[in-house]
């Protein structure tokens, strides 16, 4: 079986979020599909070791944000790299209630879906979770980030937990990053280090500083992207 | 509810195949998607009024085949747009028999999936049936066929069928191809009707002349694109 045939898969990159009791939570998934027309339903995947997953299940209810192409790696890392059982992900964010209750992100987002589960199947590590659509409302026009643009434009990676990662892979391309270069900030010395990336800005391991986006900054002293030098 | 939003959530195509017997269907599909790592396992949509649905019920068995950017409407239109119960889809179509005995078609794909139906769930209008993924093969590297491409390229519509088809949608589209101009062959006097396609070539009604490919010939006579006048 050659797995990388399953790159070709196209997917959408999403925030699905939930809530629990009075709390919040969110993560980022790329599996969202329509499956029926009339009523609208939606499934989302999600696995089960995940936070997002156990608020589902109570709740009932979850909402989807279509992420803009134009979102930062840093609101990824925030929603896909972290865990809500560490820290309340949603302090600090541009969100309504929605009409179920859950929170429906509206910053870098093309428009969102409210969801009531009326089903859903268990396929092993994770759970297909089958929403009725309650409300859909477009925030702005734009195009929607894809998976695809996500890994090659914007130098993103799958979390072990996603249902498309995949280990053959992800040895390559560790492989890969021993090769790429560290970058040394001029005002205070800190380091970036590609095979560590900058987990607390949301970039995550293996991420080529070239791949950084531009509003990146130093962690430790704020400088800008072309405040680094490569270290040969 | 705004279910424009919904045509922000992205999608491949693909082309799923399955068997009944020593009988072959297929048919185009966009809501293809892996739902587990381990094992590697996918979920696909189908509705149940296709003769597709009733062979993977049957033989629990069907392929994905990844439909190259490239591929034609004309492709598109003879899997999307027929029914298998009218005539054999497969008739000079270039493909292999998998280990599954389920048809792989080769041409117009970057690569396939041979899948077991290990569970499956009924959706009301559709059954999101999941494969486990026996083999899975890359025939050649290129970009896949989004389905925003599609419909923005490639102006390709959505049959009734699918599962992200809106009638709200298509009465808006309607309307717009009643502007749409007709266009007559010189050399035989056919003349292509945006409201009417030609379906027997693969056009779906409401293709507007301009986005004919150009290697769309005259269903009558044969003569090319550039052989015809719009008629005002």
């Amino acid at each position: 079986m050659e797995t990388k045939t399953l790159y070709k898969i196209s997917y959408g990159m999403y925030l699905v979020s939930s809530k629990k009791g009075d709390k919040f939570n969110g993560q980022i998934a790329n599996t969202v599909f329509q499956v029926t027309a009339d009523p609208p339903k939606v499934t989302v995947c999600i696995n089960k070791e995940n936070l997002t997953h156990q608020f589902i299940e109570d709740s009932k209810v979850f909402t989807v944000s279509i992420l803009d192409e134009n979102t930062s790696m840093k609101f990824i890392g925030h929603f896909g790299f972290k865990s809500g059982r560490e820290f309340n992900k949603f302090e600090g964010m541009n969100y309504r209630i929605g009409m179920t209750g859950a929170p429906l992100v509206v910053q870098n987002c093309l428009g969102y879906l409210e969801c009531e589960v009326v089903d859903s199947l268990d396929v092993g590590t994770h759970t297909v979770f089958v929403g009725k659509i309650l409300d859909a409302q477009v925030i702005k026009e734009g195009e929607a980030m894809t998976y695809a643009y996500y890994h090659q434009v914007k130098g993103g990676r799958s979390p072990k937990n996603a249902p498309t990662y995949i280990r053959e892979d992800r040895e390559e391309k560790q492989k890969e990053e021993k090769k790429m270069a560290k970058y040394k900030c001029v005002i205070c010395g800190y380091v970036y280090d590609p095979e560590k990336g900058d987990p607390d800005s949301g970039i995550s391991p293996g991420t080529a500083f070239e791949d950084l986006s531009d509003d990146w900054v130093c962690p430790i002293c704020g400088a800008s992207k072309d405040e680094f030098k490569k270290i040969d």
